[in-house]
């Protein structure tokens, strides 16, 4: 059984495309995933592949791209979208499952961050499941600093996430072949 | 004058899109751009926006998100498109118009390495150039190492050509608004 992920992330930046890629191809030190206790992940190379991994800061990106219609920012900063967490946490499933559908994939990944801890969403065909980070900031006034916690902490989140969303996906899909 | 950019890459995942989005919103420290040399894109903050960079590592991927028909790969990887060094370049072209187009970006950057130097393409209305890294490297049997210095390469190449590219973009549109 393979297993195809996609992610369309923003306050995230793409990282976690990145990281699912190079720890499922084997990739070591500086070409390999920087995150650490990716175990899980690197075990299930052959297993897993990661479709593609989209960063879309800007709300015009979000609509050409992904094609859906998300909610008005609060405001836009050199187009790029600034959301509420409220907001943020609607706006990263819709970017999950809008990955998920154009590319055919078996779990989509949203991440999406303005004021405050940002909204992260996994979503399978059976799943949908979001969280924050653990870290506020705000797109808008936060130095370089706070905004790198908050994404240090979204993508440890969404690790922490997919691991468990996989684990329930490959309980599911096993139990059905049998 | 606002000028718009997306990216459609693979061998320097996603890299790129990164890198032009930390220097035009002027992030430091570790959430900053890591390439040196990127005074040119600094100096162009306001003036500059990255509507979105994808990672499409996959055939699957350019087919379904970039809705092109690109050649046949030499060899596919766990979904993982490879192809020689002239497939490459002319694959680069497609990836950059593409995602130029489903953007409506003013500029779009397509990358993409299999076995070979790999390709490297940016596109605008007007204009179409393509160019390879200068390290070779095979993605099915180099080790970390050679695909990490293809990839430097590759984005550094990238830089040097964006950089000519935009110079020429700004002086014809300052020519026509004249």
């Amino acid at each position: 059984m393979t297993i195809t992920i996609a992610t369309a992330e923003c306050f995230t930046h793409g990282i976690i495309a990145r990281e699912i890629h190079a720890a499922i191809q084997g990739y070591h030190g500086e070409f390999g995933p920087k995150s650490l206790n990716l175990k899980w992940l690197k075990d299930r190379r052959g297993e897993l592949i990661l479709l593609c991994g989209m960063f879309i800061p800007t709300l015009s990106a979000v609509k050409s791209v992904l094609k859906v219609n998300p909610p008005q920012p609060q405001k836009l900063i050199n187009g790029i979208k600034v959301y509420q967490e409220e907001d943020d946490l609607e706006v990263a499933v819709l970017m999950a499952r809008a990955v998920k559908e154009i590319t055919g994939a078996d779990i989509g990944i949203g991440t999406t961050a303005g004021i405050g801890r940002g909204g992260i969403s996994i979503v399978t065909d059976k799943l949908t499941v979001k969280t924050t980070s653990d870290v506020s900031a705000d797109l808008c006034s936060s130095n370089s600093n706070q905004l790198l916690a908050r994404q240090k902490s979204g993508i440890k989140k969404t690790f922490m996430l997919l691991e468990s969303v996989l684990r329930h996906y490959e309980i599911e899909k096993n139990f059905k072949s049998d």
